[in-house]
C-alpha cells in the first residue's frame, strides 16, 4: 500500500485554492506546487480514513495544514533566518521573487490557511473552530519554535532545550496534522489521546530522523543543501547525541507510536503502515 | 465624548493575551504595546456600542483586529519591504530585535490574532466562524494590497490602480473593524449594507488623508518618517491629485460616510462623532 493518491488528492484540492488569488498567485504556487512530501497532510487524511471518515470533509484541512508548512518555509529560508536558496531541487522562493515578494506570499498563505478551514462548508461551525482553534495554537508554536532555534544557534545546549525547541518547531504542525484528522472524524476522548501520544512520538522521531538524514543524504536526494544545519552551527541530535544513538533514538519512538496505536477502538493497519513507510523514508 | 475608553479597553486585553506567549513574547509586547492610534478596534468598539452591542463580546475582535494590523506594520517596516527604521517613535521591530525575529514576531501576531478569535467563550461558534471568515480574507487582502504597493515603486500608475491597491492594502482590514462589529451585533442585513458601504468610504478617505497628512505632518507627531512615501517613489495621492484636490476628496468621502449612516435602524449619532474625529485628526 502507499499513499500516493492522498498526495494526488491535496495537490489537486491545493491548486483549485491557489488559482485565483491575486498578485500573489504566481509566487504561491510557486512555493506550495513545486514539490513537497505533503506529509502532515497524508497525516490528516490516514487518521480521518481510519475512522472510516468521508474524505470530502478532511481536504479542507489537509490543505491548509500544509499551506502553513509551505509558508514556514518561505519565512525559514530568508536571507534573515536560515538563508537557504535551494528548495524542493529548485530557487527558494526569495530568489525567484525577491525577499518582499517572499514574505507576503507567507504571509498570505498563513490567512488562506485558516481562512480554508473558516469557510469549509463540509463541516458544521462547531467542528470548524475546533480545528481553527488546533491549527491557529500549532501555527504560533511553530512560529516560537524557529525563533527558540535561531536563538540557539552558535550555543551549547542540552538535549531537552533541543527537544523543546523541535516540539514546538516541526512537532507542533504535525501533531496538528493528526489531531485535525481526530476533529474531524470526532472520536471519543480515549482515542483522542491515543493519537495524541502518537503523533507526539512520530514527531520528534520526525525530526531525529531529519537531523540524520540531513548528515547522511545527498543533496539531489534531499532537495535541499546537505548538511546544512552543521554549517550553520545550529545544535542537532547527531551533534549531541552521534549518529548511531540518534538513529536507535528515532526508530525506538517509531515503535512506541506504532504500539500505541494498537489501542485505539478501531483497526489501526493502515496507521501502522504509514508509520512503517516513515520509518523508511530516504528523504 | 471622546473614544479612549475604547483604547484604555483594547490595551488591557491586548495585554493580558501578550503576557504569556513564550519566547516571541518580549518583541510582540515592544511592537504591539507601544503605541498606535487603534484605529480599527476603535471603530470595531464603536459599531457594536451602536447596536447595543455587549463589549464583553467585543474585546477579541478587537485584539484581533490590531493584532493583525500590528504584525503587518513589523512586516511592512523590514528592509526588503518598506525599509523603516523608526515607529511609534521607537526603533522598528527589526532594529530592535533583528530581522529574524521581527519576521517571526509578526508571524505569530498573524496566528494569535486568529486564536483569540477562535478561542473566544462569549461567542457562539457560528459567529465566531462568520468573524474568522471576514478577518481571514481581510488579511489575505491586505498582503496582496502591500504586494501590489511594491510592484507599483517608481512606476506611473492612474488613479484607479492606486484605489485598487489603498482598498486592499489599507481598506480591506478598515472595512473588516466595521465588518466584525456588525457580526458580533448580529445586526440585519440592510443595516450590514450601509455599514459596508460606510466602511468603504471611510478606509479610502483615511488612506488619502493618509497620505495627505504623510507630506504635511512633522516627524515628531507622525510617529515616523515624514514624506517617506514621496522619498521611495510611491504613487500617492497628493502626488497624482495635487494635495488640494487629495484634501477635497477624502473629506467628501468622510462626508459621505456620515451621510449613509442616517439610513440605520438605529441611532447613529456615537459613530458619526467617530468619523468627525477621524476627519479632524492630525496624524
Amino acid at each position: 500500500m502507499n499513499f500516493d493518491h492522498y498526495t494526488g488528492r491535496v495537490n489537486q484540492h491545493l491548486s483549485q485554492y491557489l488559482s485565483n488569488q491575486g498578485s500573489l498567485t504566481e509566487v504561491m504556487r510557486y512555493s506550495v506546487l513545486s514539490g513537497g512530501k505533503r506529509f502532515r497532510p497524508i497525516l490528516t487524511y490516514a487518521v480521518a480514513h481510519t475512522f472510516g471518515t468521508d474524505m470530502n470533509t478532511v481536504d479542507a484541512s489537509a490543505c491548509a495544514v500544509e499551506l502553513i508548512h509551505a509558508y514556514s518555509l518561505i519565512h525559514d529560508d530568508l536571507p534573515a533566518m536560515d538563508n537557504d536558496d535551494i528548495r524542493h531541487n529548485q530557487p527558494a522562493c526569495h530568489k525567484q521573487f525577491g525577499e518582499a515578494q517572499a514574505i507576503l506570499a507567507g504571509d498570505g498563505l498563513q490567512a488562506l490557511a485558516f481562512e480554508v478551514l473558516a469557510t469549509d462548508e463540509h463541516l458544521s461551525a462547531k467542528v470548524r473552530i475546533a480545528l481553527l482553534q488546533a491549527l491557529t495554537h500549532a501555527a504560533f508554536d511553530m512560529a516560537e519554535g524557529q525563533s527558540i532555534d535561531l536563538s540557539v544557534v552558535s550555543k551549547s545546549v542540552d538535549i531537552s532545550i533541543l527537544k523543546n525547541m523541535h516540539k514546538k518547531k516541526t512537532g507542533s504542525l504535525l501533531s496538528c496534522a493528526v489531531k485535525l484528522g481526530a476533529l474531524i472524524s470526532e472520536c471519543n476522548s480515549e482515542d483522542q489521546q491515543i493519537l495524541e501520544n502518537f503523533s507526539q512520538d512520530i514527531g520528534l522521531a520526525y525530526q531525529i530522523q531529519d537531523d540524520v538524514l540531513d548528515v547522511l543524504t545527498p543533496e539531489d536526494v534531499l532537495g535541499k543543501k546537505q548538511n546544512s544545519d552543521a554549517e550553520k552551527d545550529k545544535p542537532t541530535y547527531p551533534a549531541l547525541l552521534g549518529l548511531e544513538a540518534s538513529k536507535i533514538e528515532y526508530k525506538s519512538l517509531y515503535i512506541s507510536a506504532m504500539n500505541g496505536l494498537d489501542l485505539l477502538s478501531v483497526d489501526a493497519t493502515h496507521l501502522k503502515k504509514l508509520t512503517l513507510q516513515l520509518q523508511d523514508r530516504a528523504f
